[in-house]
């Protein structure tokens, strides 16, 4: 079986050393203390790894089952989300007026990527659960917010996001699922649903469904949509479970990966339903749902890299195949550890430099996220919005990438089943594709961020990064080594935004063909940024003789490694998006 | 169902107009006239269309099944496997004394990808039958060849290798099955092989293992290790098949992908065997079999992602979601085409020059192959030696990615197992691994390859590709687009050999941290090349007024897209292997 390792150590640097939480102006930051958040961590530590981590494989190997129209989840799941839920974990950012415990959403974060670096399938029920109450405190009446938050904040009823149809995914605008006004104040929505995470299970009382649906009469289009909460069990007048709803699960979908989690097909029959928010306004509202899951899926992107990552470590460590070229290190032994060849130890630098690159990057948005969310702060709400599209497509592209390596250390034993490292790569492969394939992603961040209010939040971005780099440059542990690196990436990313200004206009398509690879350049100079911070930090702690110094210094070479071996790739993609349109577009569609 | 169309008229401009087979002055080319390989092809695409491709999904949904100690494979195998043999497919360039054809290499290798695109899993027992078959063939005795070869060239008896154990994968050397002589010229082999595939099946009468075993009293190590052949069923003196031998099937692997290959823990029990070749000589020969698997290997890699880029490409061409940026291309529709998308179409490019690329390349390799052993060029044999791992090790790690994009363009659909995507990633990660992972192919090229015969081989292939350039640079339609890319690319190859020259012997862990990043650099380099060659011809026929230019022209429309969008990668994976060791070896193994 494999250990999970919570990995607070590096959490609480991030928090306390690079975030710096505890000081930080943001209402709720008061209790950041280091204290407090380290003994946070070290519960939630342990439910992932006694709880959660030995459950992974069972949901992998059982996965769902439907019977007689219910989902049952694999053995063990409804225990440990009782603990879940006893623990108070489900609520832990969410708002006290509804019983949650009312701590930042960096907090969330943390204690999250150790639920999914555990058990992502596991996470997904409450994961959605808390998407959809988001999505209900935020566009909700006060009714329906008395109604359905309190019970969802618990976890003793999940959550769910109906958008996809058979016949489109992306293109929203074609959906089919009606809604029949009743005159009563409620909806009959009749349609199918598909690719529905969590759409049953046997974990909560109840399941509460938002719905995308045409209500008769409106506008074609993405104008014409609206959305809906529809329960799986109509709630009585004092707030209880009551009948049943018209809705029904279609079938389970057989997947590649994630067979904890239950993939629906939703059948609603002239399911009765309320309308959230404003008639006809369904994208926008959803959009606040699909942004917190976003950045959700780009956390499950580097968290199932840094599962993978441990027991691709623990590995190389322990396997014993080959000699190191400069002279064996265990030569009482038969061979010595795989750790020692330069090919898997680059290949080892490579999944930890990510990991914790991504990882800082995804906290960073969580502060951004408060601080938006928690003093109104315009241009952190413009900063996370831009990288919300890098967040998701570049952590869960390079995350899966990290997945693939750490299996490929296991060698043959890496591909059979009775390792986790297949199961791993095949988890991962979903984040790529749900919430926004990630080719919808960089279309996002081209076609719609790159140009929101005027540009500035990228201009904001860049000021950033520069003046970080100013502040820090008379530091030598930091200039030649990581800051000039970062200066020269951060060029190549701007070089892209000029050749976006002066082309996307008249050839739209020019931008749009380097779309993908301007995500993935953005995402290598927004690594390379947190690096520099966590170096920034690092080389203070070491400046002002800590004890733990084998800590910084490694967080230093690791910083440096990013630099030297993952940076240089911004110059590639920016060749690629300075190619243009030509070469991607040149041949008709059925010369392929 | 997913649709095979076999690529037949790529193949016949490679091996008429690039390669220029028909006029080759290699013995047996005499008969690759245009229109034998056109039929030839055309045959063995029905078989491969309408009989292979249809058992694709069933294989892995099925997989094998391991019956009192007896492997079952898939349903409509065995069938299948008949026809093939009847067809005298599994003998097409085995040598005519033994009952083979006696074509080209070359031939084979083009029959080869349709088999392997249509079902990988089910041709792996003809594929490693034939490896054993060229293994016996180069070392055999006379009455080896003569007792085994025929069977083997008919396929009525298959073949496996058997390397590894437990506890050693790549480092042979620590490998424990013990062979002891009985005085009667046999030896009683005894040991436990792991991950052997197609070590038993129900297609053939019998299974001829070759196994590898350390002779009682041998030296430690590699130096100490023999090969043998060890019948499932020995042979009576008749050459019909007598009693069990001393072998059996311990388990089946659960495995990730191939489900319809039998992957075999193999006992030997004191099973009687012969020894192959010389005593403790066995690695060496072995490493016949295993050259020639790893040829195999990497045309897997390709002809897995031309089969998931022709379903990627149909779906795109039919799955209506979105608009044109630039207006509707089917207004009376409700969207337009995925294919409308320039991020899909980036996509898609992606995967055509890389299909085609290594195509290219593998079919070179092949034609260097006749040549080195039909008329014993020693130039032909060290430039082959030296690509075997390029092709392996690049083809496979870019074959797989090129999966997942196709895998990508179907978005949630390609997730789930209903349709073939899943199927095609999974398949396709195996052959990252097997036959010597990526890395050591990485290894093998740096640390043995690139300096075998004095460097000569790597400076032919220099002198190869600048030759080309300097005969087709008055070409107007390739040497700004494709010649001066490919000089540069080159230059960036051999900027990494003088680095790897300079630094290589005081400091070998500066060559190993680069290995990974100089076989990508190469692999990018000779498909550059190809490109260019195939650039060439396809400006020769449009120049010679061609009937068909829309094929030339996508032949060079996509050539420059491999230029433009895939050669820049040189310079990144340059910039790594120029940073030396430091970055990748600056933690201590207990800093991981």
């Amino acid at each position: 079986m494999t250990t999970y390792t919570p990995p607070a150590r590096d959490m609480a640097f991030l928090l306390n050393e690079v975030l710096e939480a505890p000081g930080a102006d943001i209402p709720g930051y008061e209790e950041m203390s280091p204290d407090f958040t380290a003994a946070v961590l070290e519960e939630a530590g342990k439910l992932a790894r006694d709880v959660l981590a030995p459950l992974n494989r069972t949901g992998d190997r059982e996965g769902c089952r439907l019977e007689d129209g219910a989902v049952h989840t694999p053995t063990g799941f409804r225990a440990a989300f009782e603990q879940m839920r006893q623990g108070g974990w489900t609520g832990l950012d969410c708002d006290p007026e509804y019983g949650g415990q009312g701590m930042p959403y960096l907090l969330g974060t943390a204690v999250g990527e150790m639920w999914v670096s555990s058990n992502m399938a596991f996470n997904m029920y409450q994961g959605l659960t808390h998407a959809a109450y988001s999505t209900i405190r935020a566009h909700g009446s006060e009714q329906q917010k008395a109604t359905y938050l309190p019970k969802m904040v618990s976890c003793e009823w999940t959550g769910t996001m109906n958008l996809t149809e058979p016949h489109c995914g992306t293109d929203l605008g074609l959906l089919r699922t009606k809604a029949e006004p009743q005159g009563d104040g409620t909806y009959r929505i009749t349609g199918t649903k598909i690719f529905i995470s969590a759409g049953d299970n046997d974990l909560a009382e109840n399941v509460i469904h938002l719905v995308l649906a045409r209500i008769a009469g409106a506008p074609a289009g993405t104008k014409g949509i609206s959305l809906f909460i529809v329960p799986k069990y109509l709630i009585d007048e004092d707030g209880s479970v009551g009948a049943a709803n018209g809705v029904s699960v279609g079938a389970l979908e057989e997947k590649m990966g994630i067979h904890g989690s239950a993939t629906c097909v939703m059948n609603f029959d002239g399911a009765v339903g309320t309308l959230l928010g404003e008639e006809n306004k369904g994208l926008k509202a959803m959009f606040t749902m699909m942004n917190e899951a976003r950045i959700g899926v780009g956390l499950q992107g580097y968290a199932l890299a840094e599962a993978a990552y441990q027991a691709a470590r623990a590995y190389a460590q322990e396997r014993l195949q080959g000699r190191a070229v400069t002279g064996p290190v265990n030569p009482d032994g038969p061979a010595d550890p795989l750790i020692v060849h330069p090919d898997v130890r680059r290949a080892l630098m490579d999944q930890k430099s990510f990991v914790e690159g991504a990882r800082a990057l995804t906290f960073w948005g969580a502060q951004l996220i408060d601080r938006a969310s928690r003093t109104g702060d315009q241009e952190a709400h413009g900063l996370i919005s831009l990288l919300t599209p890098v967040i998701k497509g570049f952590q869960t592209d390079k995350g899966f990438e990290s997945c693939v390596q750490a299996q490929q250390i296991f060698g043959g034993h890496g591909y059979i089943e009775e390792h986790p490292m297949s199961q791993y790569v095949r988890d991962a492969r979903i984040t790529m594709i749900y919430e926004g394939a990630n080719g919808v992603q960089a279309l996002d961040l081209v076609g719609r961020k790159l140009a929101a209010d005027g540009g500035k939040p990228m201009m904001g971005f860049f000021e950033r990064v520069k003046g970080f780099i100013k502040a820090h440059e008379d530091d030598p542990a930091l200039k030649e080594s990581l800051l000039d690196p970062l200066k020269s990436a951060s060029k190549d990313l701007q070089a892209a935004v000029m050749f976006f200004m002066e082309n996307g206009m008249k050839n739209p398509n020019a931008a749009l063909a380097g779309s993908t690879d301007f995500l993935h350049l953005f995402g290598h100079v927004a690594l390379g940024y947190m690096w520099a911070r966590m170096g920034a930090a690092a080389s203070a702690a070491l400046a002002s003789g800590t004890t733990d110094a084998a800590f910084y210094e490694t967080k230093l070479a690791t910083a440096r490694y990013y630099a030297a071996r993952q940076l240089p790739a911004t110059r590639m993609h920016l060749a690629r998006i300075l190619s243009g349109a030509d070469p991607v577009m040149a041949l008709a569609p059925e010369d392929f």
